[in-house]
């Protein structure tokens, strides 16, 4: 086993099956960040733990859940993938602070302080206006502080997220976004929140969604690497992992419940459209988890040094996991 | 009966018994809105409801449920009061649009929008900074319209408050707060919005809560209806009455919870301070819903002709039930 990559993804909300995890073994994946909420409220969120747990015990060759940067090592010693949990939205916790404490210790280890609206907590990034984090978002991001569940404000809005990186006195991450200069979706993160995320210790995970892509689904691995080179130029090659956002084998139902939730009557696209619904294509050299062995040489040849690589491949993220995931 | 007022009383929120009611029928209240959410979850407020139901099994010859104009006509022709539900915040629906319709038809007549704090719906009066209606309330604003459940704005900051005046197609109500011209609280209103609201069809109700009246606890009944007075000529003597947010019989604890619900680990004071931390005492004109007596001879004694004070005192509550609690 000791010739396989050491990788970590930051982001994966896939329909989970046994064939994904032997991938995922194969591939060398430390390390999986994968999505248990998007609207879910703590009740329906402990339906998905409770999920895992079945796949834990019946894949126990394969996965573990994992809980500390501990926990992602040994898994890979012994050729398992480590399952962390998180949540895209802050919907688990309801209106309950008490509720961050009791969500780590069910394994939550990211969480994101809005998901595309406006939330208890922060706005996202599809409201028209962004009046930064709320009163309730300053205390529930002090617990989080307190007792390492991490920030996460990939799907957030940019007054919002700058004022996270300042008022959260640990880092915090952006788990699957890529940086506006390469592509200017609504999702992806301007020059300013990239450098002020590198500065206070964050980390960002680049994200293989096509919606997210410089080309879409006909972008190429070429063309990706040499955004993750600039990106490292500007935030520092210590502050970047991976953070794929696959979302393998789901049907198109699961992208509309993840747009619309149960909040509106209409129905919203996202970062999609009315005649391109759907969960978009991947890319042909990053249609599932082994596409990495794709990408790994591809940081290669833009010029990254074996450590270089494997400080993104996986080896940033395991930093910032000991970092993180326990009491400061 | 015949010679008793007809008022209405567009909120209180006491710790109820049969004292209150027999006082309440005594005085000739028609109807009380009354609050049954502050942080209530949609499985909470039914609780609620469910102890609603109980005390008007056990109280029937003196409180009835009321759902329509008319049903408060007929409890006030039988000497009864009706009592009607409403939410201080939109934490029963939780995020989810289709529990309007089912809220209205358990009765609830009136939502506001936001309580103090930023909601998923809009921004509270407590928040540095309001950006306005958010996504989601938008559609929930919509549905509440279609249904005939009320848009309240008392707790609501001033640009999510002229927002929903605009974005709603059927009149709001501030049912609880005072102008600010007369006391400057957070919680009390600017002329823009008493105009917006007057222009549109809307309704407010005069407090007597001690922080949100002139002097506090030691504001004069003449005072108060000489404010009545001046808000009749930036308002028009149709879109006033009263909504008394009386919490009679409360101990602090209920206050603290109010302010604090499960959102912050902190104590936070609301309208009050570490020194005045309690439920502050009425004014000596206004202990009780008894209290009405002494306010209608005081709008007489400002100029107020005896068909004015009837509307002020429950005829403009009525006629607003009649536009609002049905489909368009």
């Amino acid at each position: 086993m000791t010739d396989r990559p050491f990788i970590i993804d930051g982001l994966q909300y896939s329909n989970w099956s046994e064939a994904m995890f032997r991938d995922m073994n194969r591939i060398g994946l430390a390390c999986v960040h994968v999505t248990i909420a998007y609207h879910e409220d703590f009740r329906e969120m402990v339906e998905q733990v409770s999920a895992w747990n079945r796949r834990f015990e019946r894949h126990a060759d394969l996965i573990v859940q994992g809980f500390t940067a501990d926990d992602v090592r040994a898994a890979h010693a012994s050729g398992k993938t480590a399952i962390i949990f998180g949540y895209q939205n802050p919907s688990p916790i309801e209106d309950d602070i008490g509720l961050v404490e009791v969500c780590h210790r069910l394994g939550a280890r990211f969480m994101q302080l809005s998901y595309n609206n406006q939330s208890l907590l922060a706005t996202g990034c599809y409201e028209d206006d962004d009046p930064g984090i709320t009163r309730m978002g300053r205390q529930v991001i002090r617990e989080m502080n307190r007792v390492g569940l991490v920030v996460d404000m990939s799907h957030s809005a940019e007054r919002s997220t700058l004022e996270a990186i300042e008022i959260s006195e640990r880092p915090i991450a952006i788990t699957h976004a890529n940086p506006a200069f390469w592509h200017p979706a609504l999702r992806n993160k301007s020059d300013d929140v990239l450098k002020a995320l590198a500065e206070s210790g964050g980390m960002l995970g680049f994200s293989l969604y096509p919606h997210h892509l410089n080309g879409g689904s006909g972008c190429t691995v070429e063309d990706f690497c040499a955004m993750v080179a600039r990106t490292a130029e500007l935030m520092g090659v210590e502050r970047i992992g991976f953070g794929s956002d696959l979302c393998l084998d789901q049907p198109d139902s699961v992208v509309e419940w993840m747009r619309n939730g149960t909040w509106t009557r209409e129905m919203d696209y996202g970062e999609g459209s009315a005649s391109n619904a759907g969960f978009p294509p991947q890319p042909d050299w990053f249609r599932d988890s082994t596409g990495f062995a794709n990408i790994l040489p591809g940081l290669k040849a833009v010029g990254f040094s074996d450590a270089e690589v494997a400080r993104i491949a996986g080896g940033n993220w395991l930093d910032f996991f000991e970092r993180s995931f326990g009491p400061a």
